[in-house]
């Protein structure tokens, strides 16, 4: 396994594979490696010959007052995982590399980026687009991985690959989530074992959801009224939303009816949580 | 000549070309080609094995009320010159291969689109930007070549593709004149002969700002006041502005050092028109 720490670097080790008709994978991460992002990368593994893991704690696309500064970095057991499950090229560019001068140049997806997540992290998306375009610039992959946890992260990011042409395929993985429902997140460190267990209500909200949808509910408030209940068991617990959306707009669906995403957001002790789950209300 | 009316097979005749490890060069247009365009070609041709010329009127670049509907499309004449200078590909797209969805993602440049042209032009660059990241992505050139005669547009595009990581490389060619000065423009044919010779006394006031600060005049406002003197002299001239710039930041020089750029745009009768110097006050 080969470490990049420089653009020049990855791009000439891709390069040499791409030489020998490899097809590239791309798993861009922020580091602070579980089974989530494991599974991604075995998925890339599997579709690709040649994969490339990016580590890199974005600045970009924190807002003031977030975790950037306190988000974990765990370089040595990162490159551990990678090295075990089979990646070619680690690519972990210093903050020089990526923003060497002020960046002036924004990739921005509208509306989808202002809906669910982007109301209370209004630059977030924006930040997230912007360093994606620049490592698929980087690295030109064929394909890249996006887990479905961030399920508005991959919409928006498969959004603008195809508006802006971008010659690559995103393969969004299925959540990867604890014995218990919890859904593996980087963020789920900063919980007390207290807080981990009252996290787990979440995905019992959302799991409540589904039932009541196969059970013929289609009225949305209903439904999140009932999840309301199921988070509120837990003090702890401040709902930030409960929403559910049409799968590709993201807008509220009253009437539950085709592909619909239920997303939460909540904010437990200092960590802020999401979680979603896709249901397609036309096959019951 | 290929004449390629689909992504698909732009991409697909690129791509045998890259695999004969041809060097392949970019000339985005608007079409209506004129001698400033047939410049790029040539420079293409010299740099690159491989040239692609798209021809699209973006509509994205155009504001409400601007000359979208009646740009010229002279589509015979262009392709016409195009066989003739040598080019492999022409890329005509439809709307519809290039926006077939509303359009969600924009690249924009912060800054440097909000001065000069951007001014009275406020979603032009960005425009610019995102259909310019569009045809990269779909040609994926080894250079695209664009003419000085934009000047923002152009620093407007490279710092796009610093910022982004863009795997190419910005040509900006040099501006082409008639032989009475007048920058050549596919808007010139908006102008009655009348018309065209008062803007010849657009180029002569960026001559008169090259010879003040040959003579040590070094105070802008002293140069501008000049230059708005010499295109006073036609009443048919509607000063949009008269700058003196950084010629990377595009701010505004009050005394003129290092490398300066000396921009004019103007209206005369139904077309804007613009042109620009770029000068170095260092080297005298």
């Amino acid at each position: 396994m080969e470490i990049a720490k420089t653009i020049q670097s990855v791009r000439s080790l891709v390069k040499a594979a791409r030489s020998k008709s490899k097809k590239i994978g791309l798993v861009p991460t922020m580091g602070a490696l579980h089974i989530g992002h494991i599974s991604l990368i075995e998925a890339a593994v599997k579709q690709c010959d040649f994969v490339v893991v990016s580590i890199f704690v974005n600045p970009t696309q924190f807002g003031p007052g977030e975790d950037f500064e306190k988000y974990p970095r765990p370089l040595d057991a990162d490159l551990k995982i990678c090295r075990k499950t089979g990646v070619d090229v680690v690519f972990v560019p210093t903050q020089e590399q990526m923003y060497p001068a002020e960046n002036l140049t924004w990739v921005n997806v509208e509306k989808l980026t202002e809906l669910l997540c982007g109301q209370s992290r209004p630059i977030h998306f924006r930040g997230v687009t912007t360093v994606c375009a620049k490592l698929f610039n980087i690295v030109a992959p064929d394909v890249a991985f996006f887990g479905r946890k961030d399920a508005q992260q991959a919409i928006v990011v498969r959004r603008m690959a195809a508006d802006l042409n971008m010659p690559l395929e995103i393969v969004i993985c299925p959540t990867v989530r604890e014995p218990n429902g919890l859904a593996v997140s980087s963020r789920n460190k900063y919980l007390t074992e207290e807080q981990k267990k009252d996290a787990t209500l979440i995905y019992k909200s959302l799991q409540k959801c589904r039932e009541m949808i196969d059970d013929g509910t289609t009225d949305s408030e209903t439904i999140i009224a009932e999840m309301r209940k199921i988070l509120s068991q837990a003090p702890s617990i401040e709902i930030e939303y409960i929403s559910i959306v049409d799968a590709e707009t993201l807008h509220n669906l009253d009437k539950i009816a085709g592909k619909a995403l239920a997303a939460v957001a909540v904010q437990i002790g200092p960590a802020r949580l999401i979680d979603n789950i896709l249901m397609d209300a036309s096959k019951k």
